[in-house]
């Protein structure tokens, strides 16, 4: 991200339009409910060169849809509008009234922001919360037996298509032989919406989905669901403009986002969020202890129960689907960092730290929980308990200060619980793999099954400028053992803000965590789209292997820097050999030997080489017999 | 690759005089040894912008030696030279002489081959062999007692400097806690020659350093040293020119390769070696089997056991370190290859399959393999056993095919070793998370615990373009797990051939993997770099953070990016969250503030919140005190 570019505006209408091509050969189909009819579920078919159809989880949105008539000025088609509103349980109210420290201290010149603010208004839908002693979140419907409409959608979703997948499952012996290690996880065959709300009653799995965001596609963060990916983007006080934010988020869901953390910590927070929110199909998270100290100007000191408060409710009003709340950073805490090698690294965990020493109290975010979770309860604002005292670097890894956290998030889940408030729980960071089943271990009994949502974590310190690559490794390893949720690390980590390019490689690099952990675990609809393409490639389908893979641009665009041509792309060569000789056409002729042979036969060959081996003799002895004189 | 640049030769001299230019803050520094004095193992130290000296193992030859001299068209000084002469079991001799066929079918044109071999010429040594009867290997010489110079080497170059870790090292509790899961590996915390001698000697490590690659500075391979990594390059049939090639060396040294394979399969094959080999500091591995295809004019058929055999020695006394010989691919398991989703992806496994299948016979690298032994330990040749029948995709991994084949190698191995021929094992390849154990519990019990060299393994099919990150993930678990060298996957696997960029992408993404697999198995070595490196960050020392990096060039350009002022990089605030405010900024201030109060009154302040509360009201109840007013 360099300086601003004055054609910004210009550059993100057509930046957004390239973004909502479909990809190659591939077409945004919707599945339909069967208790709730009106649900509209996206899956994205894909149409292979054999006329194959392999059918994929979806998280770009309308965006990719050539139907959906989209103004990102008007923001989203409501999705869940009529759902909440069926419920009876919510009210449409005048809302908190916008003030000028929403957007912080240091915001645009005043005209500027006016300009921003009435662009914001014309997105902003009125708010609605619970009724008076109602309580909205879906975690509530859950425990009292209903499956809502989200549920069900959560539950087609997380299925798919999979009639598609049959061809691929059909050898016992080899499904057998690669069948998952789920190491603890219980994934059905099938998600039934009942299965979904059972695991939201439970705790183990989460639908974010404030009232106020009606624009979501509601997805699930569970361990026996597929491993999520979370991408940040978010202002800074360094560079950044709204729209650049914006067009980030159509980036980052387009390469499988499955929720959207928005940073922002600079000018113009709250109208940033507004245009975020309005436009986004995922869900989207924050960090509402940012905004509260951009309003005290930057002074961790002068942040205040008041102004948190208030903070929560503008965000909540707004539809922010979960909260990051780092209230396990606890007064009696802050000294266990002193020793450590770098110290506190959450910067919301390092605020939390220098209020509680300023004013030698315990957190307020601590001793007001109970009163956070009486709002969020109200909108259906999850927690995403924050681990404010994570390791920043590997040295600082699984000690007393992150392990008291950890075990401060579980007391603080039970009580979110006990309001039923969503909750999930952070985790790091910076752990070598050989420690990181530990931290699993560790979240799962510590906070009792509340899904476990981990940053990396990192295995390495000295990647810098490959931090996605070092934190993949121990991401697709804790995925494996029951992450639920894996925030994406770009390769700017540690060193700057991610552009564009960035934010792509953190989220393919995340997919591909996220995609390992579920064929490990053995999820029933991870595997077969990898065979699909490992099919696609002994076939030399070249065109069907990049557009099965997780970025087919890039995929065909390596081809083509070797082989240009459009005939190399139905070549039964690769670029590797050459067109002379090629091992996966010899496998073929192996294919064809064994099967004019018969197995049996081949393998009597084996046995009977004693006998060949005479007959070669009586032949001649030459050397070598050519091929077509084989009987 | 794109098309062959006109002025490849000189933007070759060009690339390679930037690549001589030393790592920033970097000197290389030579060790001496103690039973052989002449030793001067490289060792690369990096001064810090606080004083201190870190020292880091050093792959990239003389070339990053400034008083080196050094001409490509001469060929590297030689390091070992004098050690096997005074052997003395040693002879030179005429050699096999060339012939035309050696470059292949295809050559260039008459007159540019005659200029090339002509330059190569001016390279070529006279080779030597064994004298009569003697076995020059390094396990020969370790199984009779012998620390050769080799083994002192690689003994200093393992342990490199320590004196500056200790300071990292010092909190007997945070090692504690950070110790290694080694899962088998027994390293010493310092390696003695004798270490090294038995390591070799028991076959559990090996020392490629074929005794006509005098250049070569010695490394060991083995699950209880540094793990290491491998890279390809290679022309072929598509593209390539043999100067490309020769950077393509230089480049991945620089970046990390400890060996490289030359995997050339197209036109000058032999010429190309010469060159890569003269100006080889690392060890160089081929598969011989394609050179001895491209003289039977690429027809597995036509190839024979003359002709392979010829090809060996001529490689031999070129001074290529260590053959891929698939000698496990038995006639007998060609046909469980026949289910598979995508059959014999090995080259080398599938030109065999096809010449078992086209005689009816077993392989002739099976039934010669112990004629095989006689000629590489007249040279030192270490064999690297193919694994030809590894798994091609996810689907295929661990199966009957893989395993049969692995079962078979393990017998050679044995073979082998009767010869004292130093010998690794490949394997796979694709493997998803869950089933890699069983690659490494498998080759250890069946190879007797030669060492392992996998490829990847890739965990996920669905990432071409990324398939180095699908596999640094298998890397970096089968390392830990045991594996003692990793051969990289590039972005372009399964799409085109490396470039440039490709190489390093590899390689970096290999260091990552191997340098996490030696910090959770506890190497004592290995976790310093990460602290000091971590230390740098925490203290805002960027330059520091940067130059204790893999790549301190792309870290340096991504801060840049963001915050290009030379002040920024002493500045105390970072480009993620400004200058305004930072969670490592306030850390030190919790440092401070738990110095002051001393850790003890810190954990008190906790218990005494009472206390502090009724302070806070006596205080006049104002909502925050300034910093500077605390006591």
């Amino acid at each position: 991200m360099n300086a601003p570019d004055p054609l910004a505006r210009e550059s993100f209408a057509s930046l957004l339009a390239r973004a909502r091509e479909p990809f190659p050969a591939s077409r945004k189909q919707y599945l339909a409910g069967a208790l709730h009819a009106d649900l509209r579920v996206p899956v994205r078919d894909i149409a292979l060169t054999n006329g194959e159809q392999v059918s994929v989880y979806d998280t770009s949105g309308p965006y990719t849809d050539p139907q959906a008539v989209m103004d990102v000025r008007k923001g989203l088609a409501s999705v869940r509008g009529g759902w909440i509103a069926a419920r009876g349980d919510t009210e449409h109210y005048e809302g908190r009234a916008p003030v000028a420290l929403d957007d912080g201290q240091k915001s645009e010149d005043a005209t500027r922001l006016a300009q921003l603010r009435a662009e914001a208004a014309a997105l902003q839908r009125q708010p609605r919360r619970a009724k008076s002693g109602a309580n909205v979140t879906q975690m509530h419907y859950a425990r009292k037996g209903i499956i809502t409409p989200e549920m069900e959608y959560v539950a087609i979703r997380e299925n798919g298509k999979r009639e598609w997948m049959e061809q691929y499952q059909q050898d016992a012996a080899r499904e057998q032989r690669l069948a998952g290690n789920p190491l603890g996880a219980m994934i059905p065959k099938i998600i039934t919406p009942e299965f979904v709300r059972d695991e939201v009653a439970r705790g183990r799995a989460i639908i974010p989905a404030n009232i106020n965001h009606p624009e979501v596609e509601p997805m699930a963060i569970g361990r026996n669901f597929l491993v999520k990916i979370n991408a940040n983007i978010g202002n800074s006080a360094v560079t950044s403009s709204i729209e650049e934010e914006v067009e980030k988020l159509v980036w980052a869901i387009r390469w499988g986002a499955d929720n959207v953390m928005d940073l922002s910590t600079g000018k113009n927070i709250h109208t940033t969020r507004d245009w975020i929110v309005r436009n986004s199909p995922v869900p989207i998270g924050t960090v509402p202890i940012y905004q509260a100290l951009e309003k005290v100007g930057g002074i961790a000191e002068d942040l205040t129960w008041a102004i948190f408060r208030d903070t929560l409710v503008e965000q909540a009003e707004q539809g922010v689907d979960y909260f990051t709340i780092h209230a396990g950073v606890r007064l009696a805490y802050i000294h266990l960092t002193a020793a450590r090698r770098t110290g506190i690294v959450s910067r919301g965990g390092s605020i939390m730290a220098k209020w509680c020493m300023a004013h030698h109290r315990e957190s307020f975010l601590y001793e007001h929980f109970e009163d956070i979770c009486d709002i969020v309860k109200a909108y259906d604002v999850a927690f995403s308990l924050g681990d404010g005292l994570r390791p920043g670097c590997a040295s600082d890894a699984n000690d007393e200060a992150q392990f008291a956290e950890l075990h401060t998030l579980g007391e603080l889940t039970q009580v979110a619980w006990k309001h039923d408030v969503q909750t999930i729980i952070e985790g790091p960071g910076h752990v070598p793999m050989h420690m990181i089943q530990a931290n699993m271990t560790e979240q799962l009994k510590t906070c009792h099954e509340a899904p476990f949502y981990t940053l990396g974590p990192l295995t390495i310190d000295i990647a810098p400028g490959y931090d996605h690559i070092a934190s993949a490794i121990g991401a697709a390893m804790i995925g494996w053992m029951g992450t639920a949720m894996l925030c994406y690390v770009t390769p700017k980590e540690h060193l700057g803000l991610p552009d564009r390019d960035d934010v792509k490689q953190g989220i393919i690099a995340y997919k591909i965590a996220a995609h390992a952990a579920d064929v490990a675990k053995g999820h029933p609809g991870a595997r077969a789209r990898d065979d699909a393409l490992s099919q696609a490639r002994f076939d030399f389908r070249w065109q069907d292997q990049f557009n099965l893979g997780l970025d087919p641009e890039t995929a065909q665009e390596y081809h083509d820097e070797t082989l240009p041509k459009d005939a190399s792309k139905v070549a039964h060569f690769c670029s590797m050999c050459g067109p002379k000789f090629c091992s996966m056409k010899i496998t073929q002729e192996v294919r064809e030997f064994a099967a004019q042979k018969g197995v049996s036969e081949a393998a009597a060959l084996a046995q009977g080489l004693q006998t060949k081996a005479a007959e070669f003799q009586k032949g001649g002895g030459a050397m070598y017999i050519p091929l077509q004189s084989i009987p």
